[in-house]
């Protein structure tokens, strides 16, 4: 115990019967510590209520500084907030960046000199050979979240979404709602999570028997623009869909506006979906279907990874994906003409 | 020059026939440089294309270390991201912390060691007495933005909006209209902003003879809920409003859902007025017409003048507000049955 009573990780091992190294692997959540032995500290560390003890200050110690640079490729949206909520609720400081604002004009892992961060999390970006390489030389330890490219190596650290568990969840609710005419929206076609969501629309198609037509699969960028102009295609198709699943809540607001424009309503004209879940998919009026993506949980669990990185002083080459999961609001319904739901076929 | 050419400080004194603290001063945005001379220097910052020299880093040199801690009561709103991409833009490593998420659980301002940080942003707080007596202790120089309530010292430095001026704005937006029954809803009845956006709406209804009704006044917190309730409560009175004008975009948006359960549609049956100007107004489903504030300037200028303060190791107790900006989208109109704008009364 410390002298103000509060239990220290001390108390915890001799409590366990485990060393004191063991019980910091499972704070920072090393997969190298046996299931039972996990459990039982996790029990410990909950019944003591421990803390981690207050945060070293930067400079007083460099030993035991300890920095997760947050880098996000533009700080432009409110998904940045929520992974950025996770990562700072780490017990570690947290400097955020926004990469095109580098006050140097340099690409930002040409800033980190060699041991001058402990660690990098780096959201949405794509990674170059040349950021590896200088990551690799300044020796810093990092993880992407929601990777835009397969990885050039099984070494590098992820953590993403079930995007194609995501897209399958969403086809197969308006599946069940009865509807046939499904489009799809996705972002960059390029993008790793948007084959996967794509490929989960196709795969619940293909199991209901409904026949996929490549003119309702459109591609654009994850904004309000890309899914207003996707809209305004679909809709000047001679047989327009009457679902519209999108990449993203962002494309969502703008194939309702684009329906708005045209005299649709959501739902009782065009049922809608869209994929993340910010704050404003509740916000929206109708409140917006969507698919979860557990942001804020990405970003702690980044963190948390990184951390038992830098503890180890090397990297740990992790892929983790968390699940997706379907926030059913008012923006579905059955097809006009249709008050319920359907068969599959 | 640098040695890669480019120009340094003494590049620009020296061409502006003034000292390296006068160039220096005219950078961080301080006061006491005389309009002549801070205009040749700028141009000067200007064709020389001067660029901030990267940034130091965190521990090489702690003599030159600058930190600015941006501490957020919480990380709930993507108001916060609007605020950060402007401190972010700035040449200093900028630390994040949601202050109920501080890892010790004790109050963030207790976390300040003395010359810990460089300094502080607090954004919309409530600076208590024992905060700044804590400030005070650790000689951390800060600045609030958007400060929720009066400050009990001049010497505290403060980035906020000009409410008032936009609390009129928007009301004589909708008077312009042909609006004579405008309700208004504010934030807390306490908090300083909606003090004055109230106290703007009063204003602009005086100037046009419309007799202000205390039933068409109402307050809830500044979330989604706050605004859905109130409007049901002003859509029960015997004359309800054909307006609101919303105490943020998030509130309005609670409004838009109250409308659509109770069948109706804005703008067509209700005007619309939001507050803050976040990137979901515009993405809306009618884009909504708002009042901007300037987040991002707000961030930079906070970030500037702390900076400042940190260079000439002192408070300067400079109190900010920038301008508001009514921007008009598609959520207004002229009430039901009238079809253009009326007369002032």
């Amino acid at each position: 115990m410390t002298k103000d009573g509060r239990p220290t990780l001390e108390t915890v091992a001799v409590a366990a019967g485990v060393s004191l190294a063991t019980v910091s692997k499972v704070l920072n959540d090393r997969r190298d510590v046996a299931a039972a032995t996990r459990l039982r500290v996790q029990e410990l560390l909950d019944e003591y209520e421990y803390v981690p003890p207050r945060r070293s200050p930067v400079h007083r110690d460099a030993t035991h500084r300890r920095f997760i640079e947050l880098v996000f490729t533009a700080l432009d949206s409110p998904y940045s907030v929520e992974i950025m909520r996770g990562v700072v609720s780490c017990p570690v400081d947290v400097v955020v960046t926004s990469a095109p604002d580098t006050p140097d004009g340099r690409g930002w892992s040409g800033r980190f000199a060699p041991n001058d961060r402990s660690g990098a999390i780096i959201v949405t970006s794509q990674l170059t050979p040349a950021d590896q390489r200088e990551l690799a030389r300044a020796r810093v330890p990092y993880v992407l979240i929601d990777p835009a490219a397969e990885l050039a190596s099984p070494e590098v650290s992820t953590v993403g979404a079930t995007n194609w568990a995501g897209g399958l969840a969403a086809t197969q609710h308006l599946l069940g709602l009865g509807h046939r005419r499904i489009a799809a929206i996705g972002g960059p076609a390029a993008m790793l999570c948007t084959r996967a969501r794509i490929s989960g629309y196709s795969a619940a198609l293909a199991s209901a028997g409904v026949r996929l037509d490549p003119e309702l699969i459109r591609h654009g960028r994850f904004h309000h623009r890309g899914g207003h102009q996707a809209a305004q295609e679909l809709f000047a198709l001679p047989d327009p869909p009457t679902a519209i699943f999108a990449g993203s809540d962002e494309q969502a607001f703008g194939v309702a506006e684009a329906a708005r424009l045209t005299g649709r309503r959501i739902p009782d004209d065009l049922s809608l979906v869209g994929f993340d879940d910010l704050p404003m998919a509740r916000w929206f009026s109708p409140p917006l279907t969507t698919v979860r993506q557990p942001l804020t949980e990405m970003g702690r669990t980044a963190a948390s990874m990184l951390l038992g990185m830098i503890e180890d002083g090397e990297p740990h080459g992790r892929q983790v994906e968390l699940a997706t999961e379907l926030v059913v609001r008012s923006s579905t319904a059955p097809p006009p003409g249709r008050t319920g739901a359907g068969p599959a076929r």
